[in-house]
């Protein structure tokens, strides 16, 4: 295994990031939420749908929380010898008509020096969602 | 959340590839888990350092299996509506000279349509690191 080779984020400062994240959607803090973002940051969630950016990130977390969502992390969060860190976790949430749903999922992201989030990429196909 | 975009991958493959990549690491079959990774791929492990690729592989997963490196999952794999899967672990390891070591780590992979590795990213910062 390499040494390590920089370290541009303090790693305190990464963790306190994607706790904030887990923590305030949990709270229903739609506005908290998107005040972890960077004003360019991209949301890939699932992998492989369409990014979102800029104005989409508004209703984007104002569903998240109007559908009751609640994080629950499953593994104490990875990080790396660059700007990225992984949340792994499982999720409920209830979309509208729908039954409560659960999803094994982590989120990549990838931070600023501030430890703003520039990008979310989500980890969860089809085969990790079930009903709740 | 989106609806699924599409499954260029199945995810039996995609599962398959990556249990197998753990057992084979864990059964000490180097030449077994090069087998799984396409000519062209590319490892970044940890995430922030130099990618390796070509004939770098080979004395990769040589020193991989000298150290007794053994993969325990901790959470389910996750999947993508991509390509992408999550293989979330512990490891332990012994370099040379060093008492037995653990990372808390995660590995991305991207698949090809074969089930064939194309690149590993793996999540693990120095504080993931310690004795094991």
């Amino acid at each position: 295994m390499p040494h390590p080779i920089e370290r541009p984020i303090a790693r305190a400062l990464m963790e306190a990031t994607l706790n904030a994240y887990a923590e305030r959607i949990n709270a229903g803090d739609a506005a908290g939420v998107l005040a972890l973002f960077a004003p360019d940051a991209v949301i890939e969630d699932p992998i492989g749908s369409p990014p979102r950016s800029g104005a989409d990130l508004g209703p984007w977390f104002a569903d998240t929380v109007a559908f009751g969502t609640r994080i629950t992390p499953v593994a104490p969060i990875r990080g790396s010898h660059g700007d990225e860190a992984l949340l792994v976790f499982d999720v409920e949430f209830t979309p509208p008509g729908s039954p409560r749903l659960r999803i094994r999922s982590a989120d990549a992201f990838r931070l600023d020096a501030d430890g703003r989030i520039l990008s979310l990429r989500a980890f969860w196909g089809p085969d990790d969602m079930a009903p709740a």
